[in-house]
């Protein structure tokens, strides 16, 4: 479907722009930005589908998602302090990318046979895993230990998703569905402090 | 073997219980500390599988394992006042979890063919790299590295099964006496306070 | 080829001490600095290898590189003391590493038949993927975010290397002259301080 693949290099985009711009202090020169940029956007497919046993991986046969990483670390770098102070709106960029990896990494790990609970696991994997490595690699507190619903916003998304079609909701309309799901479920938990409760 | 299994999902639960306590004071809600709590339960074994091309992964067919997991975390968030205070208690579990994986890892890579030095190395992988990624996630030294025999009590273990299997030990008493040479190794040197000499 | 086979070695031989030796003053046994000397040496191939789908790996099949491996690790506790001391020459065993297992990365990426894009990828992930995962071990901010051309030195050679054998350039010659591409290229950039500008 060319909407959904456009969706993903989309957010394929603004993971490779929040990881180049995440290095900023850490790293002292704009390659050490690029690679973490690359890093953080292929990293949650990468592993999803390593866990998954599914060969080739995707960045490694389409040479598009390499070119749009390429494009937004060359964005992040010229636009550098325009994206600093557009940082809200990156986030939610952000926002819809987690969304649209968790529901095509779902899809992706239910076509491969997998039964839905791990299928709702691969989706959030692939939307959260990006940014783990990336504050691993930079020495921070990974972001899904920070307040604020993030990884489980996926992980619902992603049961949202399977739910949806085992009452057999069409696929496209499920992907819009679950996907809004997540979006708005991010923005209640941010806009309000959504938080769970301490353990 | 229905006891190896039962074992099997027994160190996973405590592996599982001892990555949500780990997260205390790190990540500030329960979903972050179950999300820890599962990859220190499933990081050692998936490493290993993966490094040996052994697919599908155990905890993709095996759904029990993830139901595990989830009781475990669910444990660790009702009785976490009491496990905090039971931590010496957990210290045996661990112990005990880090000698069912290496033989059950040592296992795994021998009937895959492999030689005995990487069965032996595999083995202490499928023990200890839970428990690194958990250190490593939340941002602290991993445990192999603080002192008292740990990782090393898992090769030996495993150089040990290997040992027993060449003489034609048969497996179940090679399961039983290889586990409790860990087991054994680790506790005196907790008790006695072994180190290996520093480099 | 047999040179390229013990050149090989070599860079496994180097990049398994420099990993012992980061350790120092971060685990308390030598046990640690063997194991972090290990993940080292085989991180950044292991990575490829996994990424590319390309198995069994090298190492569980050619039990050479493990043996290589202990004896660096051997040699790294008996010679600690001079080889601190040596720590410039063993920088430029470094160097030699990094290139050696750049060039080796992108021809076995080659060799499976992916994009040159993606191999001059591989190629750098093949020399700096151990590094990198030594030093999130060991909690250090990675060598690759420190300044001074390192990354983009083996980036630079893999994609040289794909250059000259698009030009026919012979197997043996382009080896040799991407290697010493790297190691000039890296050599001039610590002399000379020469860094990538800032972000």
């Amino acid at each position: 479907m060319n909407v959904q693949y456009i969706l993903e290099l989309l957010g394929t985009f603004t993971f490779a722009i929040s990881g180049a711009l995440a290095v900023q202090g850490k790293s002292e020169d704009w390659f050490g930005a690029g690679f973490t940029g690359f890093i953080t956007a292929i990293g949650g497919g990468t592993l999803r589908d390593i866990l998954l046993g599914s060969y080739p991986l995707t960045w490694i046969t389409d040479i598009y998602i390499i070119y749009t990483i390429l494009i937004a670390i060359f964005a992040a770098s010229i636009f550098n302090k325009v994206l600093q102070r557009l940082r809200r709106t990156l986030s939610i960029f952000d926002t819809l990318g987690i969304a649209l990896f968790t529901v095509a990494g779902v899809e992706k790990a239910l076509s491969l046979g997998v039964r839905w609970e791990i299928a709702a696991i691969m989706g959030m994997f692939s939307a959260v895993f990006g940014g783990v490595i990336r504050d691993t690699l930079i020495n921070e507190t990974p972001v899904l230990f920070r307040r604020e619903i993030y990884a489980s916003a996926c992980l619902a998304g992603g049961l949202f998703y399977v739910f949806l079609s085992f009452l057999d909701v069409p696929r496209d309309w499920n992907f819009i569905c679950s996907a809004s799901f997540i979006v708005t479920v991010r923005i209640l938990a941010v806009k309000y402090h959504i938080n769970f409760p301490k353990l």
